[in-house]
C-alpha cells in the first residue's frame, strides 16, 4: 500500500526531504503545501523550486502542490512539518486537532515554539491532542544543500514506538542517504535545538578572534551541555557521541556555510543583532533557541555556560568579547 | 627552586612548548636540545627557530642551546621527548638508563615507537626503567601555530601521580594557556595517537569526494572507536568528550593545516603514500600510526572500521574510493 506524506513547508529542508522521498523507490504519494502561491506556480511550471536547491528536480504532479494546507493534510498518514519554529503556529492557524487526528506527525523543524517554550511534539500533544507515540522526529548531521548534490547522508529518524520509526526511515532512504532509529525524540529534538546555539557561539568566538584550538575546546564543552541538559529533561540511556547528536553539532558548528554560524561571527565583529538580521536576510534558528532555551532552563537550572553567554550576548547585549573571555574562565 | 626543564627535539611543537615555558612567570631553567648545528646556531645569533615557527623569539641563553643530548638531559629535572616517534630511539642512543634515572620524563610525541609498538610511557618503563609514576603526557587540542600567534589554548597534563601533572601544568599556563590535568596517561597518549589516524581517514573522504554531511558522521564514529579501544587497553572511568580525548580529535581532523588531513587529501585523491610524502615533504604522523594500531589492536581484538580502512589503504593498496564505500556500510 502505497504511504502518502505531506510536506508543510517551502524552504531548502522541506526540498531536500522531498527530493528523498522521491528518490526512495517504496510505492508513496507526496503531497507538498507551501505557502507563498508563486513557488507554486513555478513549480508546477518548471519542476524546480525557485528560491531553494533550485538544481533539484521536483517530480510531483501539479494537482499535489497547494497552498491548502487543510487540503494537503487531509490526503496524508504522513504529516512532515518543515517551517520554521517561529512560523509553526501560524502555519497551523487552519488546522484543527481533528485535522491531525489519527495521523503520524514528523517533526523536521529543529525547533522551540516561541512563547511556548515547548518542542514539536509536546507543542502537538498539549495544543492539537497528537498522541505522543505517533510523533516522529528527523535529525541530521545533514545540510540541504549536500542532498542537493546526493552526497552521502545519514539521517536518524526517532519515535517513542520504534517500528513506526523504521517504516517512516524505509520511506527515505536511498543510494545516498542512510537511516538510523532511536526511542528519543526528547533528546534528538533538544540536540538539534541547542546545536544551532552552539553554532553561534562557535561564530562568536571565530568573529572575537578565538582559533581552532579554542574552538575544538568550545565544542567538546558544548556536547558536555547538550548531555546534561537531555539527560536532566528525559533521562534515558542515550549515548551522546552519536552522529545524531555529536554528529549534527559537528556539521553545524563546523561549517562555513551555517547561518548560525556566520551570523554569530557578525555579532563577534561587533554588529548589533538588528543589523547582522538585515545583512543575512534570513533567520538564525541559534538567535530563537538562545532565548527559548534560557527559559526553558529556569525550570532544570543545568549548567550552560556557553548557552548562556550567548543568550547574555543577544538578548543583555554585553560585549562579545568581555562575555568570551568570561566563559573561558568555565570551559575545560 | 628554579624548575629544570630540557626540551628534547627542535621542530615546531617543540619551539612552541619552549615559548609556553618561557613566558609563563615561575622560576626556571630551560635547556634545549636539537640535532641541527645549523639551526643552533641560527637562533643563538637571531632569537628565532631558522625552520619551524619563525616568528616566536627564543629568549634563553646562547649556552642552554645544544646538540649533545646527554649534556642536555644532565641539566634537567623534567625530559621533555618531542621529535617524531619514529625517530625516538635513534634520538635517544647515546642515552643510558642511568642518565635518566629520577628524572620525570614528559612526553609530547603523540606517538607510537615503532618496531616496539609500545606507547612512548611503556617504552621508557621498559628500555630505560623509568617508573610509570614518573612519566608524564602533554596533549592538545593544540595547533602550534596558534601558539605562536598566542590564541587562548587548553592543554592536558596527564600522570598517574596527578599532583606531578598539577606541578608541571603549573610551569606551562601562561595568559593564552589554560592546563587540566588528568591521571589517564594510556588514554591520553592512544587518543592523540589515533586522532592522526582519523584525520587521515577524514582527509581520504573528502579527496573521494565525502561531504561535510559524511565527514561528521565520520568523526562521531571516530570518537567512539578511539572510546572502545581505550576502554579496552586500560578500563578507567573516563569522558571521552573532554577536550584531552573529542577536542583533540576535533581540532585535527576538521583543519585544513593538518599534515596528516592534507595527507589523506592527497591518498583519496589518488596519489600514492610515496609520491604524497615526497610532495609533502614532512611525515604525516597518521601514516606510522595506522600501522602500529592495526598490529597493537591485533591482541585487543576492537572493532575498528575506520582505522583498519585507513590501513587497508595506505599499507594494503585498497582503492580508497571501494574501501570508503565499504565504510560507509559500518558506520552510523
Amino acid at each position: 500500500m502505497a504511504a502518502k506524506i505531506a510536506m508543510i513547508g517551502g524552504g531548502s529542508w522541506a526540498t531536500a526531504i522531498v527530493k528523498m522521498l522521491s528518490d526512495n523507490i517504496s510505492p508513496k504519494e507526496i503531497y507538498w503545501w507551501m505557502r507563498n502561491e508563486e513557488a507554486i506556480a513555478h513549480i508546477r511550471a518548471f519542476k524546480h523550486n525557485p528560491s531553494y536547491l533550485s538544481s533539484v528536480e521536483i517530480k510531483l504532479p501539479e494537482k499535489n502542490i497547494s497552498s491548502d494546507i487543510a487540503a494537503i493534510i487531509k490526503q496524508a498518514d504522513y504529516v512532515v512539518l518543515n517551517v520554521p519554529a517561529a512560523f509553526l503556529k501560524a502555519t497551523l492557524k487552519g488546522v484543527s486537532a481533528a485535522d491531525l487526528k489519527g495521523k503520524k506527525i514528523v517533526s523536521a523543524i529543529k525547533g522551540i515554539v516561541p512563547d511556548e517554550n515547548l518542542i514539536i511534539g509536546e507543542f502537538l500533544n498539549q495544543k492539537y491532542q497528537v498522541p505522543l507515540k505517533d510523533v516522529l522526529v528527523i535529525s541530521g548531521p545533514c545540510h540541504a544543500e549536500e542532498v542537493a548534490l546526493e552526497k552521502l547522508s545519514y539521517l536518524t529518524i526517532a519515535s517513542t514506538d520504534v517500528a513506526l520509526a523504521n517504516d517512516f526511515a524505509s520511506l527515505l532512504a536511498t543510494r545516498y542517504i542512510k537511516t538510523n532509529v532511536s526511542d528519543d525524540i526528547f533528546g534528538t529534538e533538544y540536540a538539534a535545538v541547542l546545536k544551532n546555539i552552539y553554532a553561534v557561539a562557535s561564530g562568536i568566538c571565530h568573529g572575537v578572534g578565538y582559533g581552532d584550538n579554542f574552538q575544538a575546546v568550545l565544542i567538546s564543552n558544548a556536547i558536555r551541555e547538550i548531555k546534561d541538559f537531555v539527560d536532566a529533561v528525559h533521562p534515558i540511556d542515550r549515548d551522546i557521541i552519536e552522529s545524531a547528536y555529536l554528529g549534527d553539532l559537528l556539521v553545524t558548528a563546523y561549517s562555513q556555510f551555517s547561518r548560525n554560524r556566520t551570523f554569530g561571527n557578525m555579532i563577534g565583529k561587533g554588529y548589533t543583532v538588528k543589523s547582522a538580521q538585515l545583512e543575512m536576510n534570513m533567520i538564525a534558528e541559534g538567535y530563537y533557541a538562545a532565548s527559548c532555551m534560557y527559559h526553558i532552563n529556569q525550570k532544570y537550572k543545568v549548567e550552560m555556560p556557553i548557552s548562556n553567554a550567548v543568550y547574555n550576548i543577544l538578548y543583555k547585549f554585553h560585549p562579545p568579547h568581555a562575555e568570551m573571555r568570561l566563559l573561558t574562565e568555565k570551559l575545560n
